[in-house]
């Protein structure tokens, strides 16, 4: 099974921001823009498997800046590294000035997918080529981030997460 | 004002059909791939006009595939000719085989929008310079287009339509 | 198969615009019409064939009035021709003032649907008999409209285009 | 201010049952039936009384049958009887045959919209003159579904529903 | 088969009125809080019965205060009394105060549902224990309403509605 | 200010899986439940602040099984720890079985939240008292969770992060 590159499982998600999908500040809706982030990213997991996958978890999402309506609101997602199964993706969110035309970061998104059979089985899927500087960036923190999950779910002991424990070592 | 390129208005939207998308037949519903449609090309027209945009009219929508639930569609929607504060924008929407990869192209799009100012009043906008060779194909047609789409409202007449009716001359 | 009259398909769907179904305007969101506006011509084109119908182009969509949310926006589809397996159906949208009653006409579209069977094959459909002056018209110019869309998407050379050379003979 | 009739009133409401409008047996969700016939039902009112109108209360709605995914769904809604301020609406719902056009009443139901000015204050409202054999029989038991609805509400004592309480003289 | 108490089917459904939600004067719109309510109700019904539940019919819903954006709705259902088949279903609505936590009654809506096998044929089901003060008033008028539905419906004659026509004796 | 309970700010979000809610293996869509998980904490954090509140982040969502279309599904969300302006909110997610009505969780989240003032300003909240076992576990963890969190966004050195550095000395 041959490695790919993250870029081949870029997933660009273009979309407006309507009065329907804002909270009653009249910015966009923290809970859609989950949902927006998730189904970019399981066409990002889809893309690189080439697989059916399924949501697995949602490692971490930072709302830094609210979308007011009426913006055009962009998802950029992209598988940044691959374990046996499971893949972790990242999704980055941006707003465009209308006039300008220059674009604001409003928000990142780490989720899991994990690609299975027509029976729902897990399978092996091909690893991932980081190429660029924050491809790599992305790719050597995806293990650290993959034991604090396994930690928070109780399925990892703290003392076994060598990646994690070495950033901690003074 | 100075001009700019047709691919500085390219707009992506990929986002997958799920069931509340489609109609009876499992299938993404026409009208729900219309309003897609729709929001892309107003985005693209947007980027190229840096206006607030409305929409003027559908010139054109053939569906030639249909799109089954659980696919992948990606709508490509570019700004083909710019008028005086109208331009013409083509939407192409495709989808993918999860296992190859492969594009097919189920849809094409022909939509125009007006750029506006805070008070509704059509604006001046840029015009457009096509690069590549689809580009400068659609750039010529967009002028036989305009005039069938003002003869279509009986706001030209068939014999005033000078670019169209070099067409038919044998 | 016995003709049937333009009228045994007109299809009528009165709703109100909510802020769910706006832009950022506060009008009707241009894509949302759009679909409304599928839905009423796939029940008219049904009502015509009694057959499964599948959307094959939308020929032209004027918009010509911005639609206010709060508004009652009325659709009115009625087949205008029906060619073998293929109808041109007509959908005009009128919006009426609260106090005095009256409509105003905002826009006007003309959609293309086939018949099917249930494997998806198109199936032969009753012809069209137009009754009123209006639909006389619409009648009348259904096949211009018919030799326009092949030609757009390439399948008939503009000079077998009888019908339409026809009106640029000076 | 002078009374109108009933069919002045009429508003008709021709839509599909789309997947996402289903519940998990594929037919039509009872909470989506009921939004269409409010929605239906509050054009009625306005229709009528030409001013803004809100929901009072459902008097009565009955599910008689289920309406599968795909069907071409009809609402008539068509005011009544009218009160001071106050006015009671049907709304009949019928789905039809494809092959045979056939129209199958499925549903009615029976709701009070009152009509109020841009402060929310209740407004005199003109009364129905009603034409039909049905539209005399709804218009008759129109006073009796009040005096029911005041009594269930708590705001009418059973010996004070003069209207009400001939009916179980013997 | 045991019965069962009426606060076993007790369903709390607490959400946001999101501007999606809203009629054009910003509050909730009708329809859909009908849709909400039979959502709460029919889950009651369901935990009630264990059964697959479908709507029978709304039998009262009185929209006492309008419920602006923003909102925080709570809808509590819960399954009134139980016949042999049937059930019918309490829904109160409440919206509370953010500063002061003080909630306050918009609406309540009564609903009948109905128990039914895998192939739609109705089944029995356990009774109701009413305990609560409120449960018991509930519990007793249930028999009153069936009574004035079916004579709605015209299944009944007002002579043989022997708890309906105690009502009214002098 | 006084510290409140955190079962005070309980809240219950109990709903169907409705057709439109699914993704194509007829299984609740990810994005949907992390929009209702979103709305659940948000009311959550709202009853614990009486302030406007906004979604700062999502700190974990595992997706543990999947829900099936007809689930009954309930979201009971309560804040797990209040720091200055900032709260923790755990979401736990339930579906329950219709016949024997025991209830398997399907999955839990955790959302941190920031009430603010009417200019969007963060302000002061009331601490939590945690009560029940579970409570005071998670109201333990949640600094260790905020280090991190930190830590992800590079807003904090792994070496000052001294709760979640114990967690790793050996």
């Amino acid at each position: 099974m041959d490695a790919k590159t993250a870029k081949e499982s870029l997933t660009v998600l273009t979309d407006l921001v309507l009065p329907g999908d804002t909270n009653y500040l009249d910015n966009l809706f923290g809970g859609e823009l989950l949902a927006r982030m998730d189904r970019a990213c399981s066409i990002a997991a889809r893309r690189h498997s080439a697989r059916i996958v399924v949501t697995a978890s949602v490692n971490h999402v930072a709302f830094n800046k609210s979308v007011p309506v009426g913006s055009v609101v962009t998802l950029e997602a992209k598988v940044s590294r691959a374990f046996t199964s499971s893949m972790e993706i990242y999704v980055d969110v941006w707003i465009e000035d209308r006039q300008s035309g220059l674009k604001t970061k409003v928000n990142e998104g780490i989720y899991t997918f994990v690609a299975v059979d027509e029976t729902g089985k897990p399978v092996q899927i091909p690893q991932i080529i980081p190429e660029t500087a924050l491809e790599k960036e992305r790719f050597e923190g995806a293990l650290r981030r993959k034991q604090l999950s396994l930690i928070l779910a109780g399925k990892l002991k703290p003392n076994d997460a060598t990646e994690l424990k070495a950033l901690f070592k003074s």
